[in-house]
């Protein structure tokens, strides 16, 4: 079972040709499958704030691709520190929810301090390898997840989903959807509803086409069709990822994810958090301290070349929510299946479980 | 405050010019204000089938003047009653979720078997009457809801709503966006979140439409941002419209009500129900009989002109879901504010409070 497309893909200098970082542009789907290389940082920058790459784990990896951009073009500019401290900054200013993002460059700012004396081909080479290496993991920690999650589904099962935390949002074959690529593999028929996810559609336009690829039967609706397919159409339970998980188990993720969880919990349906520990943030006790991006409210009221709102009508844009940790039934990570309470018993990134 | 729109007008004929119900199409706001006349039964049945007119009063009122047209047609043909008949067959076959368009059938039946016996021009001129009496009716119904359900809000209050129960989806100034209005009317100041109301957009395309005519402050939502704005930014209670409203209270509604439903019910928050009694279906007696319909996928996946679902993924797409009685707070009919339990004590169409 292979999905057949790759999120992300490092290309290395060759002959004349710049190395890049070539990304699958997101925004295409499902129209086109475009190909965009990424030759420079701002063009790496630019494609994760237009979000032609999202998806908190694919970010980070991004990220670290960026950067490691940046190092190419320092090499014998006699500045390369700065250089590469400023690929960090610029890179940073991205998108200020997923955790993953600050994560990996850290990593990368720590892969710069090691290199530190090094002639400046080898820091870029040190870089790549750093980036490489984080890419690798993500792939590694997806399978994992799945794995451990694919526990918590039975042959026949129902799933609602939100937005896209699969093979598109990461490295490897997803958070949420690998835990069903995961049950799949292991013989289990599953059916998944995607919510389409307002305002960009990543549900409809995403979720449902790496779904179809790797024949998983899958069913979009609106967003507001969620109670209604919670109560009628015999869901078992809500598998999402998440953008970043404070140390209590309060959950940031898209906009909508909230009130999934009251439905459901309503309903009596677990919700289960498919995320890395690399989406935990361990320095912030509870959710309420995670910074909420709200983006531009074109995306609302002209997000399909047609003006949906009225010219000078107000519109609010959070790209996410947080779900208080009462709400959520499991959280799936490398490490296995935490249960509430999970102050305390949540791995955090790079501790065992 | 007028909103300086009619969402339907019948103008009689004159000269050579045939009757005709004019139309606001809907489908093309708020880009363009566009005028469709109806001369026919045909026109008005695809009106109501393709939104150009929505929301049950309206469709209630429009369907009145269809039969009206078909007695226009049928003048002078031998076969008034037949073709009369052919009319209500046609329209009753429009949508299936809105009693009001049933209610109203019966109303210009009843007046055609009144009419019998007369001459043609004289049973057309009849069945005008009625549908006139309709519209005028429901303009009285609407003002009288508004008037009640004023004195839910308070001055400074933030309403949520859902989808379109205004002035475009009724004869008059609406039912929830009328409880608005006449609080408006009296001096408080009310903010509305519309939800935007996916798939067609009713919320971001007709209710900040006609708010911000009527100079009411509107922020536009997606529907996903519902549980984050009622924890977040105050709402003090949702006010909806209804298509079909069960003996027991039990409601039907735009899909995505039953999710507001539950999540207003988790945050403490009041659902009030706002609608004339031509809503009220005294022969269910709940709601699980409602029928609801069921809509082309393709108002999903290429609602906006561009494919936004893979071709080949399945889509489910209700029109309406139906919210149990429970989780709402208080019917509002002419008669005055109805609280549970509703079953015995709601007063069904024509009856007194």
């Amino acid at each position: 079972m292979t999905a057949g497309f790759e999120t992300l893909r490092w290309r290395e200098a060759g002959g004349r040709s710049p190395p890049a970082l070539v990304l699958l542009d997101q925004t295409r789907l499902p129209e086109e499958e475009r190909r965009i290389p990424c030759a420079d940082v701002e063009s790496v920058a630019e494609a994760i704030e237009s979000l032609r790459v999202r998806g908190a784990p694919a970010i980070g990896v991004a990220a670290a691709y960026g950067v490691a951009l940046g190092a190419w073009h320092g090499i014998g500019s006699g500045c390369m520190r700065a250089t590469v401290d400023g690929a960090v900054e610029r890179l940073g200013r991205t998108r200020p929810t997923a955790v993953n993002l600050f994560q990996a460059l850290d990593r990368m700012d720590s892969a710069l301090e090691e290199a530190a004396g090094l002639a400046d081909v080898e820091v870029y080479h040190r870089l790549v390898a750093e980036a490489r290496g984080l890419q690798a993991a993500d792939a590694d920690l997806c399978r994992r997840i799945g794995e451990h999650g694919a526990a918590l589904l039975e042959d026949g099962d129902t799933v609602l989903t939100h937005c896209n935390a699969g093979a598109l949002a990461t490295a490897g074959w997803g958070t949420a959807l690998g835990v069903v690529y995961a049950a799949a593999e292991s013989g289990k028929r599953v059916h998944v509803y995607a919510g389409e996810t307002r305002p960009l559609l990543q549900g409809a336009r995403l979720t449902s086409w790496e779904l179809q690829r790797r024949g998983i039967a899958v069913t979009v609706i609106c967003d507001g069709a969620a109670g209604a397919v919670l109560r009628d159409r015999g869901v078992d339970c809500v598998i999402t990822g998440s953008d970043r998980i404070a140390a209590n188990g309060d959950v940031a993720n898209k906009i909508g994810t909230y009130g999934l969880a009251l439905m459901a919990r309503a309903r009596g349906i677990p919700l289960y958090v498919a995320a890395p520990t690399t989406t935990v943030d361990p320095e912030l006790a509870t959710g309420d301290r995670i910074p909420i991006e709200e983006r531009a409210p074109e995306e609302i009221s002209n997000g399909f070349g047609r003006a949906t709102v009225p010219e000078g009508v107000s519109v609010y844009n959070p790209a996410f929510d947080v779900t208080p940790h009462e709400l959520v039934s499991a959280i799936i990570t490398e490490h296995g299946i935490s249960r509430p309470p999970y102050a305390g018993s949540l791995p955090g990134p790079g501790k065992g479980a």
